[in-house]
């Protein structure tokens, strides 16, 4: 087979992106466009359209994820799946996500233009509400698809007390049927995700596509340090407890744990002091620190040092420390087997790669619990990410299409698939 | 004279501050009765009572404060002033202000009960706002009252956008009348202020009163770290811009500075940070922090530090800094002579003083500008204020009291006042 055939249509892949990324929040900055937002809602229409455009079987599953089925030749009882996301965080960029549901639409359309046939059913998935948002949850569809959505799951509310299912009803999904979805059986023989990097690494070395080989696990702490609201100008410096000083101590050694693993990263992403008035001496600081590794390993060492260190700072100051561990997420390698046939498609299309951890979370991770997954990544301009200023070239997203494919078609063909 | 004839009446001091101190926020944790508070204008409604039952004339000034007036024999042109204010911060506590209000109340009924004709005419003042609020300024009656207000002061917003000028017409005030107020005459020979300590220093070394030497003079500060919001998961440690972790360290520098000097404190009180996500790497972090300080030489000195340190901290991370310096007040000493007066006041009166600075800001400090002026501390339990645990015993109380009361006799008395 002349996989170069699939080389996908640049013009029809960089007018899409044009117009699915335009719709947003207009309210927000950036390229906005959250989960069950109105513009989100609306984009998925066009997503719709778009895939029946392409020739494709559409529906919404009971997870809520938008599917669109290329029927294979029959002979294979599952299908083989493709796609990522299209909402964003606040402020976010034009291509992470999209690229990989546009990718998998081009290449449905690209298998039929050429005439391939594959054997296995090819599911082009858009799923649903992949961002982190103000629920305090991610990845709503390859979560739900996969089983792993509990009543708790649901039951999370964002700050005016809404919860995630009664937005989710309102947005017209079931989240009763969501939790059945936790006994179907799985639709999946194989997957593979495109995605924009979202760091440095692809463009610094000149690599035209990175073979990920783990999705980064994650875990996340809320520290409340709990002082003594004195007056900040008649509270002597030695008597005082106060919290925001030994959260700054913390923030300071979360940063140092982080410098301490390779493709490991520890951020305190959020913090809220109270009072938080000039004249009073800070008695709560809540900070939100995450930890960041594909090894797991260093997520657990790093996980007990934010513990102890954070334990002897509170104690050094004489002040209350509350640890609470919200969720968490083991690093997920993706399957071997994956990696070696997108290394392998990308030797024989001619385009350099490189093995790399993903730091970011993807719906891939989840998928890899019930199929043998993998990812391919295309270069970010500078790394930048879920900021206005992410970008990737048509031409480096058409490599990533163009491979993601050609892996498809070798994926289908495996014996074992 | 017998001096010991004015010692107050504790049982109707202690039913003055169970009753004034009632009047809270009920939404509010803590004694709240913030400024323009519908609890604060109620409770001055009750002030107004209050000085008619104890037999003095009442007004409210065009600065809108509550005055009322014992009047002397007639031989002085000016008054002799003494009094506090009854608003508190959010959380506070029973105790700050309204001592120094209701001591003067009781003052002013001693000297009627025990016959004592003061020359001078006897001010009791409840000043307007003495609290910093929401609209960023504080003491908004003595500094008005002193010519010390401009029109940018009532243009201050709050977080809503209303105006100070707005929110006083609403509550019946003036900012056109209060602006002029610039232009009106002193009407005070001097003045004597009683209030809490607020700090630990008099209860630490079992003595009675504190004779206050100098009101702490305050630089504040706004600080705004400026970063690059990268994705928290694939941005390397190496390649960030985290406004957070250069605003810790900027934390740590001021708590540094306020150790450096004796009865200076510094104190970061405030914090924000953008986004706020926690998967992204915060872009700006913007800290209050303030300094305070009797002495006018290390103030200058840490302004400079604190200049300079965060500069050095923002240009070893290649962050971006910008310092706003907020409505900052110089050291004010108060006037030695009215010092004496209240050192040879309880020495005669046998109960222990010692001289102490004021670490917090008062009415005094203003009216300090335009007449002699002096400040009774009494204990504060544990040193706590601005917080509900702030406590001192009413029989401490009524020895501040007694001192106020025979230390305004002695000035009244004064060849020069």
């Amino acid at each position: 087979m002349d996989l170069d055939q699939l080389r996908p249509d640049s013009e029809r892949l960089a007018a899409g992106i044009d117009e699915l990324s335009s719709f947003i929040e207009s309210d927000h900055e950036g390229w906005t466009r959250r989960v069950l937002s109105e513009p989100y809602l609306d984009s998925r229409d066009w997503v719709r359209n778009r895939m029946r455009a392409a020739g494709l079987d559409v529906h919404v599953d009971v997870a809520g994820n938008t599917i669109g089925v290329l029927p294979g030749s029959g002979s294979r009882s599952r299908a083989i799946g493709t796609g990522s996301h299209t909402d964003t965080v606040g402020g976010g960029g034009r291509f992470d996500g999209i690229v990989g549901v546009l990718g998998a639409i081009e290449t449905a359309e690209r298998l039929q233009e050429t005439g391939i046939r594959l054997q296995h059913d090819l599911m082009v998935i858009d799923f649903l509400g992949e961002e982190p948002n103000e629920f305090g949850v991610s990845c709503i569809g390859s979560r739900t698809m996969t089983g792993a959505v509990s009543r708790a799951f649901f039951a999370k509310q964002r700050p005016d007390g809404t919860s995630l299912g009664d937005e989710l009803t309102r947005a017209g999904y079931s989240p009763a049927a969501m939790l059945d979805e936790a006994g179907a059986p799985n639709r999946l023989d194989g997957f593979v995700e495109l995605h924009i990097e979202q760091g440095p690494v692809l463009e610094r070395e000149g690599v035209q596509l990175g073979v990920v080989t783990a999705i980064a696990g994650i875990e996340r702490v809320l520290a409340s340090f709990l002082g003594r609201p004195d007056h900040a100008g008649t509270a002597a410096m030695r008597d005082r407890k106060d919290a925001l000083v030994a959260a700054a101590e913390a923030i300071l050694a979360v940063e140092q744990i982080g410098c301490s693993g390779e493709h490991s990263v520890a951020t305190v992403g959020s913090i809220d002091v109270q009072p938080g008035a000039l004249n009073v001496v800070p008695s709560l600081a809540r900070l939100w620190a995450e930890l960041r590794s594909p090894d797991p390993g260093w997520l657990g060492l790093a996980r007990r040092q934010v513990a102890e260190r954070f334990q002897t700072i509170a104690a050094e100051r004489g002040i209350g420390l509350d640890l609470e561990w919200l969720n968490d997420q083991d690093p997920v390698p993706t399957a071997p087997a994956v990696q070696d046939l997108i290394a392998q498609t990308a030797d024989s299309l001619g385009y350099t790669w490189r093995s790399i951890p993903s730091g970011a979370g993807h719906d891939a991770a989840h998928i890899a619990a019930v199929a043998p997954t993998g990812m391919v990544f295309v270069p970010s301009l500078d790394g930048r990410s879920h900021c206005p200023e992410e970008f990737t070239e048509t031409a480096e997203i058409a490599v990533g299409v163009h491979a993601l494919a050609a892996t498809l078609v070798a994926l289908d063909g495996r014996p074992s698939a």
